[in-house]
This record gives C-alpha cells, structure tokens and sequence, in this order.
C-alpha cells in the first residue's frame, strides 16, 4: 500500500512514522513549505515536494494532516484521483468537505497531542474513524488497527465535540502547567518541584471522575487564600482574569453539592446554641 | 513521640495514615465536626474530639490540617502547650501566624493532591519545610524525612508562590478535565477517549517545558477552529468566555515565537512571485 502523507506537522510527522513502521510504503511528502518537507521526508527516507502539481497521482491512500483553513485551500487546488482512498486526520473539518473532491473518502483522527521530537506509543492512542461507506470504513479500520487497537467509528458531529473536549483536557491544562512553570521559576523555585503534583492530578482521573477528584481553595470557597493570590498575582492582570473567573467557575460547579453539608453544620451549631440556652435559663 | 491531629480533611488524614504507618503515635483528632473527627480516628484506631478544651496538652508534636480561615480561629481559642512542636500544613499561612501562640513552630506542606479515598505514595510528594529556628527546622526535617525524601526549605513569601502555581497546575488542570468529560458525556463518548490524551499531556511535561508541549488551535491561531468550538458551546456562556480567555493568552504567549517563521514564508513567497513576474517580463 502506497500512501503520500500531505502535511509536515506533528500530526503528519507521527503517522507518517507510525504507518512506516508498520510496513507501509510512505511514497512522498508533500508540504508547502519546501524545508518542512524535506525535514520530514528525511525521516522517512522519502521523496518530497512543496508543489501542489507534482503530488503522485499514482498511490492508493493520501492521508491530509493539514490546519483546517490549508485543508480546503489544498482540495481546492488538487485534483484528487478517483480510484484513491483520500483520509484527513483532524478533529474539527467534517468528512464531507471530501465531497465534490473524491469518491472514497473519510477521517483517521488520532486523539493525542503530538509534539516533533516526543516520541509516542501509538498502540495507547484512540483513534476516531469515519467513512463514506462500509467498504471504505473497513479499509480505515484496517489502516488504523495496524497502529492500534482503540478504534471508535463516530460521526463528525461527536468527533468535533471530543476535539472541544480534548481542547480543555490537553492544550487548556497544559497551559495551566505553562502558567504554574513562571510563578515556581519567577519565585526562583524549579519547576521539578510541580513535576509530582502534576502527574498524580492527571493520574487521579484515571480511577475518579475529575469533579471526584477536584480539590483545592476555590472547591471549599476558601475566600482568605483566594484573596492572597489574587494579590500575588497583582501585576498580571490577564492571570489574574483567568484565576478569578475558574475559580468562580469551580466553585459554582461544586456549591450545591457543598450546600447541605455547610448548612447542616450551621443548623447543629445553632441547635446547640439553643439547647446550652436552655439549660442554662432550666438551671435559673 | 505522640502526635495530635488538628483537622480531619483530606490532609489530616493522608499525614496521619502516613506518620503512624512509619511508627509515631497519634494519640488523638481533634476536629470541630464530631463526625469527621470519628471517621478519621477510627481509620487510625486512636482517640477523637471536637471540643477544643479536651484536646490532649501533653504531646510531643501538634500538626494543624485545617483551612485557612480555622487555623486563625483555632489559635485564637486553644492555649497552645509551651513545650511542644507546632506544624501546620498549609501552602499560604504564613509561618509567622504562630507568634505569640506557641514557642516552637514551623510549617510542613506537602506539594500534592489529597482525596480521602485514593492512596498516594509519600515518598514521591516534595515536602516544603518551614521553621522559626535551626533546632525546631531539624526537627522537622527529622519527620518529613520519614514520608520523603523531597523536602525543600523555604520561606513563606516562596511556599504562598508554590501553593499559587499549584492551584494552576493542580486544581484549574483538573477543572480543565471536568469541562471535558461533560462535553464528552453529553455527546453520548465515554470518557475512557481521553484519558490516554490525559496521561500523555502531563507525561510530556516530565522532559519538555509545557511551553514548548503546547500543541492546539489557540497555539497556531486556527481562526476557524477556534470559531467551530466557540458555536459548539453557545449556549454555555460561562465554557465560552473560559475557551475565549485562555485561547487569547495562548495566543498571546506563543505569537512572538511564531511571527518570524510567518514572516519568512510570507517573504519567500513574495519573492518567488517576483522572480516569476521578472522571468516573465525578461521573456517577453
């Protein structure tokens, strides 16, 4: 099986060497950035171009791991031949954006986040599946079982709310570490110190439900700490928007559930208010 | 040496199963919830209260697990024992908060994530320590040595940092995970998708620095993404203004580094468009 890889991003970069090591021929790559390409095709020991023209016409799967807006610009552009199977790998661009472009189409979208010089276990990545018709969906499975066998066939409309979700559980908390990385380092502490934590948060939801999970000042509205950090965070006001905002977002999430038990609390506090009243007025 | 637990939340109760299992007593809990106190003494086998005026005086060491707002009240009403140790746990008390209660006192705060029901491994949690005096930081050192081998010395104004970046990397990350195993769940996808996702985010950030593991559309700027997902969540107000506020700063931290890769490849194609106008002009 002869597949051209256009792209020469991360996503593009690890299938392309994921889908080499399991025996398949990666034939070319394209990118439109000529040094990408070729930093790519090294990889892979493979021939390159950076022009929409010379892309082989003759391979059985071309696999498009694009940013959404080059995407279309590419099928635009491309003539896409007939007898191929054409996959595109993202989260967010619906299968039927191929239609109109290609015959056998559908959608290889590996839930992970890629980074060029990480090396990844392909064998742990879900892999989200999509296709024009159950010919092509076993082909697909085909190819995507060669790197894993987490396998889930779903439609564009959930495949683009499990991208969403994977925008707030990969890119938003790995910012969070980013943010947490300059305050230990500004306080002149290494960020090895957090290294733990971190692990053991993303570790905990293996076995608990992050709201099970979740702990820390703005859950039990602790108003004294929030009010300390807001104040170190004084200068920056952007980190101090985002502070203030998820841990209202936190607390308003965890509030009811918190609710009775703070009222019951109250209410034994004041019923031995009463009682200790009372006795004390029995006694005079 | 006999130790008292002030407190019965998930600190006290990690502390306290941890000490004992390395062999110091603990003697006594005291927490103002009669029915928390209970619940971790019974854990430990070992005598409760929720009356301050019956907490044992003749301890070796007291340890305060509390938050904020109640270790200032405690203090307040409990005649500290001269000749005892006072450790209290907490990220941002400042150790200072003991003058004028007690004589020998410190700080003990482990860096790490507790829930009452999921076991953690002491030996990995950093433990920063804190202490008004050489003989009394000893001391202290002598106890964290017991759980970890972690500990780092630290002041005050460094620990409320800590505590700071790990609210960030901690809490709001685990905040990040509950946003998304909604928008999972309501699509009908067990959550199961994205803990691979999950572990290898926080696994990245063990060799790279999280600003260099930061993939995503807000890291790139896919306008066209980000406006899919912000209509994904229209009817959620508050996820939006989150996804908008964090997708900005992303942006924000990461536009500089990508402007002068933009700027060469707006460059080099301005060049090669010129060069074929010139080659065209010089045919002609």
């Amino acid at each position: 099986m002869k597949v051209v890889i256009i792209g020469s991003g991360n996503v593009a970069t690890h299938f392309a060497l994921a889908l080499q090591a399991k025996g398949l021929t990666i034939c070319q790559i394209y990118s439109r950035t000529s040094s990408n390409a070729e930093s790519l095709a090294k990889k892979l020991d493979t021939p390159f171009t950076s022009e929409i023209s010379d892309i082989y016409r003759n391979a059985d799967v071309y696999i498009y791991a694009l940013k959404d807006s080059s995407f279309l610009k590419l099928l635009k552009k491309f003539n896409l031949p007939n007898t191929a199977l054409h996959i595109h790998t993202s989260g967010s661009i619906p299968m039927n954006d191929f239609f109109g472009y290609a015959d056998k189409y559908g959608v290889l979208y590996p839930l992970q986040t890629f980074s060029k010089n990480k090396e990844v276990d392909f064998s742990q990545i879900p892999i989200c599946v999509e296709a024009i018709n159950q010919e092509v969906e076993e082909a697909l499975l085909n190819i995507a079982h060669l790197l894993t066998p987490k396998t889930f066939v779903m439609s564009s409309e959930k495949r683009k709310k499990v991208h969403l979700a994977a925008v707030f559980a990969c890119n938003f908390s790995n910012y969070m570490y980013d943010i947490a990385y300059d305050i230990v380092m500004s306080a002149g502490v290494d960020f090895e110190i957090l290294k733990p934590l971190i692990a053991e948060t993303a570790n905990k939801i293996q076995t608990m439900t992050p709201r099970e999970a979740q702990t820390g000042p703005a859950v039990r509205y602790d108003e004294n700490t929030i009010n300390k950090h807001l104040t170190l965070l004084n200068r920056k006001k952007n980190l101090k928007e985002i502070y203030r905002i998820l841990s209202k977002s936190i607390h308003k999430r965890h509030g009811k559930s918190k609710k009775p038990g703070f009222i019951i609390n109250t209410l034994n506090r004041l019923r031995k208010k009463i009682a200790l009243q009372f006795s004390s007025n029995y006694k005079l």
